[in-house]
């Protein structure tokens, strides 16, 4: 009854500390991040935080236009995608290291929408994910994530990447035909279609990628404050992604002008300006269909769930990479998350997360405070402004040799070498997640990922170890039954067969002990089963007893048979227990 | 390699075992019991037989008609379930005092199905859910019950006796209207039908109630093996149900003889005869829409896991309840349940499963075989062919009656008081089951329950009690983080947060120790947690080990990053390890 009391008291202190941390200015510096390092921004930051937003920019811009293609979409939601959430992130995010933007990834979990119906269904995406993260922001959900673990997270990952460059075959060949919305569909339409292979696609394609790992190599060595040779080595070898798209153009104009046609496949007219501000799209047309909102939920399906899924497990897995050792407030990550997707989806945006190229390359690049964001922004916006015209040159060939080099550094070997040599069933997870991604999906792969996991986990917690001994004592033997720190009701079941069976192997003077000294959780189906051990032994006129239960425990089983008072006991071991028995009788 | 082979030998061993095993004359008998026990028959065991076999046909018949119209079927169909499921348990059936049958529970489970469609969803119901059975059964997925924990179980049961019970009131009372296929649909239409309620059918319908509670007590203290006198009263109240019907039958009859008209509602014409045996109904029309198998497979839905997981679970309890402490055979069980159903449906049988009242009246009758089944299968087959014009005289309000009270002794108020005592958490699984059961329906009801009870424990098992110490040393304090028997991967980033946190209150030269004395398992994402701890706390110099990994776990951790090799130690216990590391130093 006490113990009831204080846990009552305990909780209305907590709630009550809840709710005046809700209204402190500790919260609102906490929940609006800007307070707190706008005031105290030195000017020494701001060539820093400007240096590491060209750069960051330099990459923003071309990866959002490949991220685009990738999901299917007009190049210019790439870029509205940076924009809305790069401006959301500076007063909301907690990380200065972290760029938010569109994704490898999540774009191309968008695409299969995109392609089969309208541009609107990321929008609307974009807007529920935002709903979804921002929610679980608040209700402190975020712990979901944890159930996603490295295995699930590789397979998946890798899946994605190979799903993505297989995507790429298409434009990276200049081939006719479709790309295909799986990997397995993309690699079968690459088979079909190679013979229409063109010349310049390929050799950009592949010149493109050759140049990007040589610009990397050459700036290995060469450092921010190097002097001004191994300085300009440094930035050009950050900014390759726009060297690459940069010269990519160049060479198809020239290609133009010089054949007087377009050889190369282009991104052709790109919508220049602003996005258009105004609701998310809750109905759309498709062909000659209108969409209500429960249509278009119905077509989005589990991807309402992976998508926000999949966005916080980026985000807060960039977040923790990059705070140096600091705790990151995953709460407040989610909820700038939560609110980049929904305004962005304001702005025409596709879903975005935090980038991982992008995240690195700020860190690299010397960003002191979130304000990096802001030049970025900026950047974009000239860039829709007034460079769509000569983004119309870009030609896709180069965009796909950009994303196919982006996706090899997501592949990740060293963990199947790992997993073979310490967890085959690790691996077993591993490989069945790849293989539904690479052929049902990657929303699905994921969610089959999950649910493994959390089988093998709850048939673990299911069969725990039971160490029954037997001791000889003077009397008569003892048969000790040791119960662990906690036993779940789906264990129930597993105990009383254990310690029916080993009692069949016993003489039947021998005295039954179970020993709950080191448990401290126990369900009432378990204290229902222990009790039916109890009549079960009786009617065989065998003596069990319950050594150490504490107070709580014992309550509960003698709740259930108050007959079985008499056999909770407390002693130091089964042996002392055993010989005072002995000396009582 | 060595630990290995060993495996690969065991497992060689034990597949060959399987298969021996498989083939002999011992599995033979244990997968068809009769072989075991029709051998060593005695002739006194078959008057005990006989007699057992009478008093469960007794109740078997107005049970299986009762049950036929809570499922809204023909009342035949009922007695065709006891009939071919008679048959079968005798030979495959290893309990000798369970009896297989209809049951209240999944006639309420399979209601709605027929009531709003046609009775050939109950017969393939029970097909299919016989071949699931089987097929767990087969494949020793039997375990999977073990998840449904008492409390669900409690509360589920409760929910289905309310809701039969309730869907009984329109016969009690006599009402015109439906009674609706959901508790509170049918207390809802009791409520605005009350006007319509007849005089004769609450008289009849209220008065077997009391005469079956009088009977009951009637018997109580008498026993089979008494005086002539004693007996009679003992039989006559194991067989109270087929008094209260023949009294009811009797009451109609003289009623309508008296006033020349049908003052109570009738059960009316009964199809007689044996069942139609042929194919159960892959395809069916109801109204003028012809149902394909897809379509009937779509209308069952969540059903089709539901019933199955049901009557398992309720065979699989009756069957350990009257095992009188022996084990039960749980694989042996779901075979025998499965071709029960399974040749069932081949003989229009409604689902079966094992049966708690019949089953404790089989035991009280001293049954000593499965033989007892054949007695009970030969008057139910007397029944269907020379009795059905007579059941035409049953009343439904003495079906309505009988029913009310079987229901009275599933609802369980005891564990209630014990939940609230002892477990508000449990008693909070149970009541959301429960109202979930009841407001849309019994299946939703059951998977609700099934995994609410394992969302908690999954997140029981994400957050592991860590309990760091803080111990003074002669050089340097020592925080202690033991690990307890198996950190799962969910709980990878707990235990990150925790060291990390628990760090920060520690002078920086406090040595941090990773205790894995009690470890068991880990998985490969608590491995890396733990490795990009070191990182995170070498950022700040402090110092960390890792004490007494055993190889494995240390292995895979090495795997992961080869630099920490240093840090895993082995010691007595920590303070021992602090005096090592002053010594060396």
């Amino acid at each position: 009854m006490t113990f009831l009391n204080t846990n009552e008291e305990t909780r209305k202190r907590k709630f009550k500390k809840c709710m005046s941390d809700t209204c402190s200015a500790k919260t609102l510096k906490k929940r609006l991040p800007i307070l707190e390092w706008l005031p105290k921004y030195k000017t020494e930051f701001l060539i820093q935080d400007i240096i590491a937003g060209i750069t960051v920019g330099l990459t923003a811009i071309p990866q959002g236009i490949a991220y685009a293609v990738v999901a299917g979409l007009p190049p210019e939601h790439g870029l509205y995608a940076s924009l809305t959430s790069g401006i959301i992130y500076v007063f909301f995010g907690s990380c200065y290291n972290v760029t938010v933007g569109p994704t490898a990834i999540l774009a191309a979990m968008t695409a299969r929408y995109v392609s089969n119906y309208s541009p609107d269904f990321a929008i609307l995406a974009a807007f529920l994910s935002g709903i979804m993260i921002l929610v679980m922001g608040v209700l402190n959900l975020g712990f979901l994530v944890e159930f996603i673990s490295m295995p699930v997270i590789s397979g998946f990952t890798t899946a994605a990447a190979l799903q993505i460059a297989a995507s790429q075959l298409k434009s990276l060949f200049g081939l006719s035909g479709s790309s295909g919305d799986y990997f397995a569909e993309s690699v079968y339409n690459f088979y079909n279609n190679i013979t229409t292979a063109k010349l310049w696609e390929p050799v950009l394609g592949f010149g493109t990628m050759v140049m990007l790992i040589l610009l990397q190599k050459m700036g290995q060595g060469c450092n921010r404050t190097d002097g001004f040779f191994k300085q300009m080595r440094w930035f050009i070898s950050l900014s390759r992604n726009a060297v690459v798209v940069v010269v990519g153009m160049i060479i198809a104009y020239v290609l133009k002008v010089m054949m007087d046609a377009e050889p190369l496949n282009l991104i052709g007219d790109i919508g220049g300006g602003l996005p258009k501000f105004g609701w998310p799209p809750f109905t759309t047309v498709v062909g000659n269909e209108t969409y209500s909102f429960t249509d278009m939920m119905n077509v989005l399906g589990p991807q309402s769930v992976a998508l926000p899924l999949v966005a916080i497990l980026e985000s807060v897995a960039i977040a923790k990479a990059f705070a140096d050792g600091a705790t990151v407030d995953a709460t407040q990550e989610m909820i700038a998350l939560g609110l980049c997707n929904i305004i962005g989806s304001f702005g025409q945006s596709m879903p975005i997360t935090g980038s991982f190229t992008r995240t690195a390359l700020n860190h690299v690049s010397g960003v002191k405070t979130p304000a990096g964001g802001i030049t970025k922004v900026l950047l974009i916006t000239v860039a829709l402004t007034s460079l769509t015209s000569t983004f119309y040159y870009i030609p896709k060939a180069s965009l796909a040799g950009l994303i196919i080099i982006a996706m090899f550094s997501m592949l990740d070997y060293a963990i199947l070498g790992r997993l073979w040599k310490n967890s085959k069933r690790e691996l077993f997870v591993l490989v069945v997640t790849m293989i539904v991604c690479l052929f049902a999906g990657l929303e699905y792969g994921i969610v089959t990922g999950i649910i493994l996991e959390a089988a093998m986990l709850l048939y673990k917690v299911a069969r725990p170890p039971v160490d029954v001994s037997i001791t000889k004592c003077q009397k008569a033997d003892i048969m000790l039954v040791p119960l662990s720190d906690s036993v779940s009701y789906c264990a129930a079941e597993h105990v009383r067969r254990v310690v029916l069976k080993a009692s069949l192997h016993t003489l039947s003077e021998t005295l039954i002990i179970i020993d709950g000294t080191s448990l401290r959780n126990m369900d009432f189906t378990v204290a229902s089963n222990l009790m039916s051990v109890v009549k079960d032994l009786e009617k065989k006129s065998r003596q069990i007893l319950f050594m150490n239960f504490n107070s709580q425990l014992k309550n509960l089983c003698t709740d259930i048979d108050p007959k079985s008072e008499a056999k909770f006991v407390n002693a130091l071991n089964a042996v002392e227990l055993s010989d005072q028995l002995t000396k009582d009788v």
